[in-house]
């Protein structure tokens, strides 16, 4: 999307290094680095310079071709993709992408394995986006439907960042804000500041008005209150990890924004790339085994800011004897989602709803099961 | 309750002048305050040095009494009362308590009218004090008894601040919590920071933290994850105004884990003293017409803490061009509460309910409905 009227993107490859966008510096400053080695893109996923799961799994597959630059072994295949992969347990798309280079690597010989793993992770790249501009034109639908209803500007509200800087472009959640927007109708976003990150203030905020999207960044306690004055037409997020049955997993509070969806009859759509969904996981509980990120308790005591001389810095918020606790994702159960927006369209959050527009990779899955 | 060991009080009145704790200071550093004018006392009341409904309610008293010595004539009884009704819309007290002084002060000689003034400043406080004690036995008993159930210590979520600090003292949700803890009942107290203003964070915390009550702070999005995975025994919240019909207007968000709590089975109650009770709503979308506090931008924008260097500082958290919009309450209908808790007991959430505790204020209320 647009950065003062640039078509940007988040992760750019060079010839020796992969340029990123380090999103820890918005939005008080747009800041680009290299990435060398491949220590360098775990730091940067790890610290969250890139964050949000396709970007996350974008960064890994170029990870995996810094590492092969340097060292193209079996042992150093492997230490990259562990090292990789243990940045951050939650989203699915990192292991699916470094299982994906690496399983392309691996009958390689060595001197061709640098070259195979740029390719692969280009490839991974360019998909991101293919399948984030497919995602923007059906929810661009849902959209201009609501507008056809109401006649006025249609009033979406999102949680977290789940824009194109959660990806390579586009954006997941955002992407048919993006397509309505530049389709010219007229769309206004509410934008949880999502705490204790900020993602919403920080990153979702600055990437909608760069790009000139109308928005207004309210409080996480916020949005019920808006949903029961009728103030918002329908409720579009992302997810780190969708499994087979239609449950969600995304950033911490999204259960909360989906109950007041549903209380007030809200349609509440999640936007999920088909390799954010876990085939392996379609029981009813299913939900309930997947890893919840434990973060930083520092993440919630302190807020990260500018301060009125212009200065980053960290200010306390707590008293210094209270403990603090820091869940980072909760899982939305299926029933309070209104569907699943995947790049092949709109399904319902259930298992025969993804299943009818992934077949292969349902019976695939199906298949893995009962092999095991 | 206790700070270092000693009990305190939110605010004592002295000969000449009212003593606050300034709770904008906190929970960085403890600092009072002497009110010498009614000017400073609505001052107090606007910038939220003093906050809570039913210590609203008595520092209005308190500014009538402030008022009286400099000038008891008719005009300025009304332009006192004007002046402090005029900080903020939506707590009910604070109308009940200017209410109750002026119509006690109104039929008498205007040399007696400072002396009465006082006398009905420390009435109002000292039967808040008497009221939240006797909310906090009876939330005694439902945490007694869930621990009785649980043989565990009792996990307690609660949303912005009901501690004594929004009360002269004890509290109204917290009450119980105390009265829990010193009769040496197990309990800790999930604490959601309570964006934007962060009272949860900042009060909450260090009430609980000043008294020796364990508490672990939480962002406001992390109350439904935790109800889901069984980490919370009963949520207790304030109000700020509760109709007759029990809809409960409370800081914003208090809605969203009203929904979370039924959805996961966990009891939601809402500790309610009576003045907070607006017998003049009752009907079932009486809620509606509850005006809501919209507050600044900036508490959105940005964020009070301490910076490493032990300063007090703003930050900002949001891009320059990005507006921001700030409900200050919403409302959490009936159907979602487990129970009121006032100083008479615990009544169901329901105009039957409430009229079965206070026959005399719902009658009272339905013969001036009938009057005009």
């Amino acid at each position: 999307m647009n950065v003062t009227g640039q078509p940007t993107r988040t992760i750019v490859a060079g010839r020796d290094t992969v340029e990123i966008i380090d999103q820890t510096a918005l939005p008080h400053a747009f800041v680009t680095r290299p990435l060398r080695t491949v220590a360098e893109a775990a730091h940067a996923i790890a610290t969250m310079q890139v964050r949000g799961a396709p970007l996350i799994g974008a960064t890994a597959a170029y990870g995996i071709w810094l590492a092969m630059r340097q060292d193209a072994s079996d042992a150093a295949l492997e230490a990259a993709h562990a090292a990789l992969l243990a940045t951050r347990p939650t989203a699915v798309n990192l292991r699916w992408a470094l299982d994906t280079v690496r399983d392309r690597l691996a009958p390689l010989a060595l001197d061709a394995r640098a070259a195979a793993a740029r390719a692969a992770a280009d490839a991974i790249a360019e998909e991101d986006v293919a399948i984030n501009r497919a995602i923007g034109q059906h929810a661009r639908g849902l959209i201009a439907a609501a507008f056809a209803r109401r006649k006025e500007k249609v009033q979406v509200l999102t949680h977290c960042n789940a824009g194109w800087l959660a990806t390579v472009d586009w954006g997941t959640a955002l992407a048919g804000v993006y397509a309505a927007h530049d389709a010219g109708i007229p769309v206004h976003v509410w934008v949880d500041e999502t705490r204790p990150r900020n993602q919403g203030a920080a990153l979702t905020a600055w990437e909608l008005g760069a790009h000139g999207v109308p928005h207004t960044v309210i409080v996480d306690n916020a949005g019920g209150h808006l949903m029961q004055r009728g103030q918002v037409d329908l409720a579009l997020v992302g997810t780190d990890r969708t499994t087979a049955a239609g449950d969600v997993v995304n950033k911490i509070g999204t259960y909360l924004k989906a109950l007041a969806a549903r209380d007030c009859g809200v349609p509440f759509y999640v936007a999920a790339p088909s390799p954010s969904i876990d085939w392996t996981i379609d029981g009813a509980d299913g939900a309930r085994g997947i890893p919840i990120e434990e973060r930083s308790p520092e993440e919630v005591t302190t807020i990260a800011g500018m301060t009125t001389m212009g200065t980053a810095a960290h200010v306390r918020v707590t008293p210094p004897g209270s403990a603090a606790h820091n869940p980072g994702f909760d899982v939305t159960p299926a029933r309070l989602v209104t569907g699943i927006i995947t790049e092949r369209g709109v399904a319902p959050a259930s298992r025969e709803g993804l299943a009818a527009l992934f077949p292969e990779r349902a019976q695939a899955a199906a298949k893995m099961k009962a092999s095991t």
